[in-house]
């Protein structure tokens, strides 16, 4: 109410967004893993459950307190890779292209989930290893919506919709795949180069697009 | 002339483009460094020049054979950080803000030359070490251009362009400062954090727009 007389009183209309069921979240999803209650064994030790470091936006969904170590092929390593949890039913590792480039391995960008034909590597935690035989992607960027928000913008699971980012490293990213599911909050997830590559900070502002 | 035969067969108008003066070049830049001839010899030796490992496509760049050690303030490193020459007035380290948060240095977004109030970082050569008290930024996203290509896309220098970047990971990067210079060749340089945001391949179609 508080935007619509500040609007009024500038004699503009509303912007469209003012009416939007839920306000746009971007957020940059840094590299992480997502395990299967098997893996967490292997990993850490039997009957080890994953516990929760922060609570992310999405219902349910943390970053746990359990890390990793990522061994690449060339013997090149990333430490510290955070899980994230609850556990799912397939092993899946997404990392940015920058962080490929520096592990040696040629990734492919895929909707998560999608892991057929995708590189593997193996992890290294306090209690074992584990080899992942396929499962290391770049995640297609995408955008979490509820139905009301699909509603709002005319949009469908599977549609792709622009995400245009101001401020002094402007970027429109195209492309961005809607993801709709009554569980769901209003979220754009990006990765660490896409936000590098705008410098995305908590007062950039983005505004979602058909 | 094939093009315009091939588009005129295909009863469709030639793009605009086509009549442009110079095809357009799109390079990443990965991080690198610019050093005084001081700083060459209290790096490398009393008297040593730069070596040419690679010519670059602006005429007289070259990529140096030597490399550098950067010693951040929160005793990290980046190894093999390349020098591009010939040797310049001033000192100038140019990074993604990737690089940068893996260095855990905060950088300023800047115009090439631009480095007052800039951190500065030690340098390490096989010779010795060098303070260098300020030049670490991240380089404004340009364009290299001949007067011929401004005038072709009409613009001058300090102008903003877009570059619309297309393939699996399209991408609009907005403010692409223009340089303009007899000197130049069209060439539009951006960091790896916005090479791998789009995942810029040699076939990658690209097209600079006003």
């Amino acid at each position: 109410m508080v935007r619509q007389v500040v609007y009024q009183r500038l004699g503009k209309p509303l912007p469209r967004t003012a009416g939007a069921p839920n306000p746009l979240i971007v957020n940059v999803s840094a590299r992480h893993c997502h395990l299967t209650p098997e893996a967490v064994e292997a990993l850490f030790g039997p009957g080890h459950k994953l516990t929760v470091f922060k609570w992310l936006y999405q219902e349910g969904q943390f970053a746990a307190k359990e890390t990793l170590t990522l061994v690449g092929p060339r013997s090149r390593v990333i430490s510290n890779l955070r899980i994230l949890g609850p556990c799912r039913s397939l092993n899946q590792i997404e990392l940015a292209y920058t962080d490929a480039i520096a592990l040696g391995v040629d990734i492919p960008l895929r909707l998560s989930g999608n892991i057929a034909d995708t590189p593997g590597c193996m992890l290294m935690g306090p209690h074992g290893f584990f080899a992942m035989k396929t499962g290391v992607i770049r995640a297609l960027r995408h955008v979490h919506m509820h139905p009301d928000d699909a509603a709002f913008y005319g949009v469908k699971g599977g549609d792709e919709m622009r995400l245009k980012i101001g401020g002094p490293c402007a970027v429109t990213l195209d492309k961005m795949l809607c993801r709709v599911d009554p569980s769901f909050k209003l979220e754009v997830h990006i990765d660490t180069d896409e936000g590098n590559a705008c410098d995305l900070q908590p007062d950039t502002p983005c505004e979602l697009m058909r």
